[in-house]
C-alpha cells in the first residue's frame, strides 16, 4: 500500500476532516480489512505505543472495538475506567488528562458525555486525541465506518440518498452521519417525530420529514437510530408501541428505498422498537458488516495518527 | 510432541468428549506444564489470534485462568464483561455475540447462568464456543483438570473411585466430573443431604449416599464442593453447623478413603465449612495443583481448538 | 548500563532498603527514562514473565503507572479486581493469593487496606510482592519517584530539606518519605494541624511544625499531602475553608522557601484545598514530573526484582 497523506493530528469530528481526508481513512481501512482477513491477524505498525481508552461513559462495544484494533496494531492498551479513577476524589478532568499524558501515552481515545470534552482536551495534550462519543456532538469513527460500509456496497460515496431515522436531536451518531454526507454532496434525509427532529435541523442542510414513508423513498442507506431509553428519549414520544408504528423499519417501508438499498444500524439493536426483527436479519441488512468495518476503521485512525508508515502494512 | 487427533470443534460439555478426546487433552496439557516451568513462558501458537473472555458471571478466578492461558499462547485476549454492555440496554445474547463475533475473535469463552447457552451460541456462531460454566450445566475444563490432577497421582484415569460431596444438585462441575468419571468406567460415589443429592441421580450411575463415612470408604479422590451460599444452597439444610457436622472432610473421615487418597476442591473453599482447615492445608490436599493444571488445561483447549499445529510446541 | 546488585527479593517498605538500594533503584530507573523517550518504548526484560496486580483499593492511577511499567518490560499483567473476587464468596486472603501463585506467576503487585499486608504474603507466597500502599504504613513506590524527581533537581539526594505539609497521620506517602530521608540523612519536617501531626511524631526525628511559614523555611521540597476526605480526614479539622487557610500552599508561603525549590504532590490533587491553582500549575510544580518518574521507577523495581539482567538494556 501505499500511504496517503493525512495532516490531521487529532480526530475530533467529521467537522475537521476534508473529504480527502475521509477517502484516505477509508482507503487505509481496506487496507487493514485485508490484515484480517489473514490467520495472523496483527501488524507491528504501533509496536511500543500506548493507547489508552479513557471511557467516561460504559461502551462495552466501542472500547472493545478501540481495544481489538489497537492490538491488532501490536499497541499496548491501558483502559482507564473513570468510574473507578481519581475523578472520583475530586480531581478535575484536566488533571485526570495531564496526569495520564504524564505517563507518555502516544494516543488517548476519549469518550465522555460533555460535548467538545475531546476538543477541550488539545487544547493543553500532547497525545493524539480520538473522539469515541462526547455527549450529542459527534462520533465520528461511527459516520466513518458507516461510509465505509456504503462505499463497499456502492462503489462511490457519492451521488448517495441517506435517510436518518430515529432521535436525532440526542444523537451524535446522526450528527456525525449528517456532517459527513453533506461535505461529500450526498442528499440526507432526517426521519422521526417532531420532539426528536426539530423542524430548524433542515437550515443544516438535510430535508426533514415526520411520515418514514416519505423520507425513506429512494435512500440508498436507510440508517436506523436506536431509541436511547437510558438517556431519556422515551419522554419525547407518547408510548414505545406508538413510536414503533410511525417510525420502526419494516419490510413494507424498506421496499420503498433504493432497489439496492442497505439498512443499518449503529447498535445495539431494540429488536421490535426502531427495527422489525426480520428486517434486522433481512439480506440488505449490513450491521454485523458495520461492526466488522468498525475495527478496520479504528486500525485506520490510530496507524495515520500514529503508526511508523511505508514499513508496516505489506 | 506429536500433535494428536482432536475433532471437536468446540468445547461445550464433556458430554461431547470421547475417552480419546479426554486423553489428548490431558497429554496436551501435559506438554504445557514443561512451558509454564521455563523462564520464558509463552510460546506462539496463538500469536495474532483473538480470544474473548465473555463472561455474565463474576468468577476472578476462571476468568484469569484463561487469561492467563491465552497469553501464555500469545493470544490477544479481550475481557468483555457483560455487565456493563449492551445487554443492559435491551441487547438479545444472540445479538451481543453476533456483534462479537463481526470483530473477528477465533474463540469465544463464555460464563452465562443459562445452562445450555454455550450450545445456542454454536447454532449461529463461526467461533470456537469454550464453556467455562453453564448454569447448573456443565463446567468442563473444571473436570479435565481435576481428571488431569487425578492422572498425575495415580498415574492412570481408569480404576479409580471417586467421591463428589456436597450440593450436588447445583453444582456444574459435579456434573461435569459425574460424566466424565462415568464414560471412564470409573466409581462414582455421590455424598450429601438428601435436598442437595436427589435419589434418582443414582439412576444415572453413581452410587448415593447420606451418610458421608460410608460414601468416602475407599476412594482415591475425596472432591468436595463448595457451599454455595450465593445460590441459596443454604435453603437446603438447616444451617451451616449442622452441615458441617454431617458432611464437612475432616481428618478422621479422610483417613477411611484409600491410603493413598487425594483431596480436591474446585475453590473458592470455606474453611471449617465443607473442608477444615487442617485437611485443606494437609499434604494430602492438591487444592492449589488443581489451579496450576487449570491454566495447563485450558492452554491445550485452547490450543486444539485454534493453535496452528506442529510448529509451536518444540 | 552495568547491572547494580540488588539482592532484595521483595519491595515492602522503604524501611527494608539501604541507602545503596534506593540509589541503585533510581540508576536503574533513569535507565528507564532513556527508554520511555524511544519511539519503541518496550524492553524484553521481563518478556514471558506475568505480573498481576492486586488491588483491594480502587486506584486507577498506580495501578495504570504499574500496568504501563510492565507492558514496556514486555511482561503480561494480569488486573485481578478484588472488588469481584473470591474474596467476596468467604475466600481468605491467604487462599486468594495461594490460588493466585499457583497460576505462577512471578511478581505480585499488591494494594491492601490492612497495613502489613504485603509483608504477611511474603510468609507463605514464592512470588516477589510489590507493595503498592498498604493502610496507613508505606507506598514505597511513592517515595522512590519523589526521590527520583528530587534527585533530578538538585543533582543529589543528601543535603536536602524536606517539607511534608497536611494529613501526615493517615498517610503511608508521609511515612515512606520520612523513613526514607532520614535514612539520606536528610532534614525534615512535618506540618499540619496538631490533629493530624501528633507531637509523638517528633520523636521519629522529623521537626514538627503547626505553622506551615516555620516549617516550610529553607525547604528544597515542599511536598505537599492530598486531603483524603474518603478516608474521613474531614473528621479531624473544622471545615475545608480552615484548613485551606492554614495549611494550603499559596506562592506567598512558597517563596519562604529555598529558592530553588520544588513543589511536590502525590496526586490526585484537591485544587484550591491544600493546593493553590495557581500553583498547581506554577513553573515550580513538579507534580507530573512525579508521575513520569513513577512508570521508570516502576520499571525499575519490576526489573530488579525479576528482570533477565545484562541482556535487555542496551
Amino acid at each position: 500500500m501505499k500511504d496517503k497523506e493525512f495532516k490531521q493530528a487529532h480526530l475530533l469530528g467529521i467537522e475537521h476532516l476534508s473529504p480527502d481526508d475521509i477517502e484516505t481513512i477509508l482507503d487505509t481501512a481496506e487496507a487493514f480489512i485485508e490484515v484480517s482477513t489473514r490467520d495472523v491477524k496483527k501488524v507491528p505498525a504501533l509496536k511500543g505505543k500506548t493507547v489508552v481508552n479513557l471511557f467516561f461513559e460504559d461502551s462495552t462495544r466501542t472500547r472493545s472495538s478501540f481495544e481489538i484494533a489497537a492490538k491488532r496494531l501490536s499497541a499496548d492498551l491501558i483502559n482507564f475506567s473513570a468510574s473507578v479513577s481519581s475523578l472520583k476524589k475530586g480531581e478535575t478532568l484536566r488533571d485526570t488528562v495531564l496526569t495520564l499524558e504524564a505517563m507518555n501515552p502516544h494516543i488517548i481515545v476519549i469518550r465522555h458525555a460533555a460535548s467538545g470534552s475531546p476538543y477541550y482536551l488539545t487544547t493543553f495534550a500532547r497525545s493524539a486525541i480520538v473522539n469515541a462519543g462526547d455527549g450529542f456532538h459527534e462520533h465520528p469513527t461511527q459516520a466513518l465506518l458507516d461510509a465505509l460500509t456504503m462505499r463497499q456496497k456502492f462503489g462511490r460515496l457519492r451521488g448517495l440518498k441517506v435517510a436518518i431515522i430515529g432521535d436525532i436531536l440526542h444523537s451524535r451518531v446522526a450528527r456525525s452521519n449528517i456532517i459527513l454526507h453533506r461535505k461529500l454532496g450526498n442528499e440526507v434525509s432526517l426521519i422521526g417525530p417532531p420532539s426528536l427532529v426539530p423542524g430548524e435541523f433542515a437550515r443544516m442542510g438535510p430535508k426533514v420529514y415526520y411520515d418514514i414513508r416519505k423520507g425513506v423513498e429512494g435512500a440508498h442507506a436507510v440508517m436506523m437510530l436506536r431509541v436511547q431509553a437510558e438517556r431519556g428519549a422515551k419522554n419525547y414520544f407518547p408510548s414505545i408501541r406508538e413510536y414503533r408504528n410511525r417510525f420502526a423499519i419494516t419490510r413494507e417501508i424498506f421496499s420503498l428505498a433504493n432497489r439496492n438499498a442497505i439498512l443499518m444500524h449503529p447498535g445495539p439493536i431494540n429488536r421490535d422498537v426502531e427495527i422489525d426483527t426480520t428486517m434486522a436479519d433481512a439480506e440488505e441488512s449490513v450491521i454485523l458488516q458495520q461492526v466488522t468495518n468498525g475495527i478496520a476503521v479504528r486500525m485506520a485512525v490510530l496507524y495515520l495518527l500514529k503508526g511508523e508508515r511505508n514499513e508496516t502494512l505489506h
